[in-house]
């Protein structure tokens, strides 16, 4: 493999473990837990794994050595530093005992089910050690939730008599290892299963979990580029840039990133929601922050949209729902009309405050939902470049404005979309000892014969010596949700709390960073140099834990 | 003004000066030198400034100190660094004569002209030590041509007693500032003028520039992106990248690109216009490499685009002449037809090869061509969306193929395009260096009673000590050219050179590339740790001068 200087140099990196991870390890168990919510149902559902305690692994004296083969999962989208988190797991495994096996299965939950895997040697893993991306063992999004599925797996872990599996996954993924957790302990198969909080998105997190890994990194990757774009625009100071962040069922990082680089604008779907928005209302809320800087001379800014948006407006989520529903029942009449027969066929078919809505859309998106439909019959709302839809009705607001002598300005935009540049960034010190560790947590929970555990490392805002570090049961994490239009057991995902500090530091500040230039430039992820620079974590996460 | 850690940081971080610039200084002359070209026409017009010698600085005695004010203009597109020409300027223009003072001129070659400026305090520049973005004064894209904007500057350097004026730009601004120069010589109005060699694009260079500052910044961000894309690809395995590259006129930035990071496929402007391809075997070349790829099972991959390629794509280039043409003479009967009307129209009245060319395009780029016209009656080349027209093209002889056996895989892309996210990028040590060096040798220039030079700094490739610092008469660069239909003095603009040894690493090595997974993951820009990763510059540049 050639290498970059990078690469090069941060293989040699050792990253930093936590004090009780150090040396021998004992564990610590507190009292039996809940779920959060729907506690009779979850409890029902899940006999041999509700209930357990929470447990802390602190220093202690040697273990016996353990014989046993563990195998390895990436699930879903790729987040920076899952390497770490499976290197850490191989290390502490082998620790356990030098002739323990580790298996990864190949790309996602799949490679358990079709028996795709290879064994993870420390000579192999060496190579992948501090690096961004899942292309170690790859990942896939086939999901685990049928018995046939479990079957299937059990084969494979039965003849590589594997002991343990973990599962390294956002929300959903986490969820299904504990399904899966509790099949294996009621058939009674000798195999754990232990879950590992991975997401870019920072929407599994709760009391337990501080962060998901991959957030720190990939924030602040897009903090890199957000700086340097306004860094651009402060410049050239004739350009509003809109900049979709990745993310669909929370605003996040989005959040973070405001709070990182004060761009002049930031929405957060969770508050649309909240405050029942309207797409026009969004509009000229931008349009009015525009016009402020117009009339100071500054006809430029930045604007941060996160990707999920739409579906957040509650309005629009209204009209999908009953489009979505409109055109499965009546799509084989309605697809041979012409446009503005389907739009007349849309508009009396609809709810009278549906067919408002519709009403009020720029054409090109009223097409878009009133066609396209994914295999399962949904509008693809990510289709919709909401950055441009926003930016087109800015500048058609502003045009009114602008024969109402309201606007002054000028106005041009330039359209951006984050993601892909930042799942597979090489991970910050933080996401490389907090992976890592989490790995090594892993590996502990299995010594300590646990399942239905995802492994967990607190008190990041402190010294890594002092994190502390354990397990949490899975099933303490869930409630009853509508998914997919079934009531299921689910890990409660976690939105923007309105009511939490990162987002009231946001609104304390937005109105100032609207009307003034007040960017933040974060520059690029560092691994050496001053402390303050490469070892400090999210304003999301200190802001939590203040 | 609030601040990152890392702007914090950087903020003292005090610039490698080469030896030969520390402390006193004495300047060495060569012999006269000439044009690269059409010697007698520059010859005759620039009598005051052709012809002049190479200069050096090396160490000498302590300088008289000399009272002089100084102005600085930042001409056209941002790039990392130019703050540092600016700092380095203002620091030996102020160690001259603690008295003297800097004025930056503001929002480009249009604060010369309208007489807006501020003073550069040692105070207020310190804010901008080591930081990216042109924020400090702003910068614009008039271009000094006339006799009228030469006067209206004079006034302005003459009230606030202005002795030389530093230009910072790209290879027009630097021609402009020759002419400028030239006709401040010719009237004896005492004010020197010194360009200084800027541009991301890295198309200004020759034997005396070996860089344009803000390539080497530039360059290893959108490496950054291009590894964590490539990573991201190498991980998921189920899509295509295509990435557009900003730069319009040349492919540098592609190709420094495509040796560091190693992408399936880079496509080089210059090789597509001197190999005469059309766009349909650029789409082959491609829909090759995907199948090739698909039949060892890797449905991925990464293809670098240059953003100027369609210009660059000469029988396209050759159907555009012929369109603007006559859509310039036909458009007012032409432009009320309806769609069909139209191609019919623009088919029955080109040429036959042209006509040809224009049948092959998808409707898409077609209509494209066949529309929008700006303001000087060109078609919008930069509305083309290359990446995406690539993709498409490929995709659909891909399904051809699939037809005929030919294309067992599976083909989906996505799009990205490369340019503001670094154009404003913190420079990297090489950039901080280098530019503030730029600076104290523009200084040195003037204290030297030199003008009609540009700044450079030489042996970039060696230790920072040891780089060799001085002037070049910019006349010395120049030839005649066609620009916008008229014959013009110009600076030689450096195109990729086919024969250059960065061109022919890569052809050595990219069938390996298409075929094999050869990703190199560069990561983020490192101002602190091991030299290796730090201070290291592009591989154009240590290529060219192995």
């Amino acid at each position: 493999m050639e290498k970059s200087a990078l690469q090069k140099e941060r293989a040699a990196y050792r990253p930093k473990l936590p004090k009780a991870l150090q040396g021998a390890v004992k564990i610590e168990e507190g009292t039996p837990t809940q779920s959060v919510d729907n506690k009779d149902e979850i409890k029902k559902l899940f006999p041999h794994t509700y209930g357990m305690p929470l447990v802390e692994f602190v220093k202690g004296e040697s273990h016996p050595s353990k014989r046993l083969n563990v195998g390895v999962i990436l699930s879903g989208g790729q987040a920076p530093g899952g390497h770490n988190v499976i290197c850490g797991l191989v290390d502490a495994v082998k620790q356990l005992h030098p002739d323990n096996h580790i298996y990864g299965f190949l790309m996602g939950p799949g490679g358990l089910v079709d028996h795709n895997y290879m064994e993870l040697t420390p000579d192999f893993i060496g190579e992948y050690r501090n690096t961004g991306g899942f292309d170690m063992i790859g990942s896939g999004r086939t999901k685990l939730e049928t018995v046939e599925q479990f079957e299937k797996g059990y084969e494979i872990l039965r003849q590589l008599d594997i002991q343990a599996l973990v599962i390294i996954g956002g929300d959903d993924s986490n969820t299904n290892a504990c399904v899966l957790a509790e099949y294996y302990a009621e058939k009674n198969y000798g195999v754990q299963v232990i879950g590992c909080p991975k997401t870019i998105d920072g929407d599994l997190k709760n009391d337990q979990i501080e962060a998901s890994f991959g957030f720190d990194t990939a924030t602040k990757t897009y903090c890199e580029l957000i700086g340097n774009i306004e860094r651009d625009s402060n410049s050239a100071r004739k350009y509003w840039h809109f900049i979709k962040m990745m993310g669909r069922s929370a605003s996040h990082i989005a959040l973070e990133c405001a709070l990182q680089c004060q761009p002049n604008i930031c929405i957060i779907s969770e508050e649309v929601e909240a405050k029942d928005l309207t797409l026009n209302e969004i509009v000229e809320q931008i349009a009015e922050a525009v016009a402020m800087r117009a009339a100071d001379g500054n006809n430029f800014g930045v604007v941060l949209v996160p990707e999920g948006l739409i579906e957040f407006i509650p309005a629009i989520g209204r009209l999908i729902q009953e489009l979505n529903d409109l055109l499965a029942q009546h799509g084989a009449e309605y697809r041979h009309l012409d446009d503005e027969a389907q739009r007349a066929y849309i508009l009396s078919h609809l709810s009278k405050a549906n067919a408002a809505t519709f009403e009020t859309l720029p054409e090109g998106v009223a097409r878009q939902l009133s066609l396209d439909r994914d295999p399962h019959g949904n509008v693809q709302v990510s289709l919709i470049e909401t950055e441009r839809l926003l930016s087109d009705m800015v500048e058609a607001l502003l045009d009114t404005w602008k024969k109402e002598g309201r606007f002054t300005g000028h106005f041009a935009s330039i359209h951006h979309f984050l993601g892909y540049e930042g799942r597979c960034a090489c991970p910050s010190n933080f996401d490389a000892d907090y992976c890592y560790s989490l790995g090594v947590s892993a590996a502990q929970l299995i010594a300590n014969g646990k399942t239905g555990y995802m492994a967990v490392v607190k008190n990041t805002t402190a010294d890594t010596d002092e994190w502390k570090a354990g397990g949490v049961p899975i099933t303490m994490m869930m409630n009853i949700e509508r998914r997919n239009g079934e009531m299921k057991p689910v890990i409660r995902k976690a939105l923007v709390d309105l009511n939490g500090k990162p987002f009231k530091t946001f609104v304390a500040q937005r109105k100032r960073w609207a009307r003034e230039t007040a960017y933040i430039y974060p520059g690029p992820i560092q691994y050496w140099g001053p402390s303050s620079v490469c070892d400090s974590t999210t304003k999301t996460l200190q802001l939590e834990h203040e």
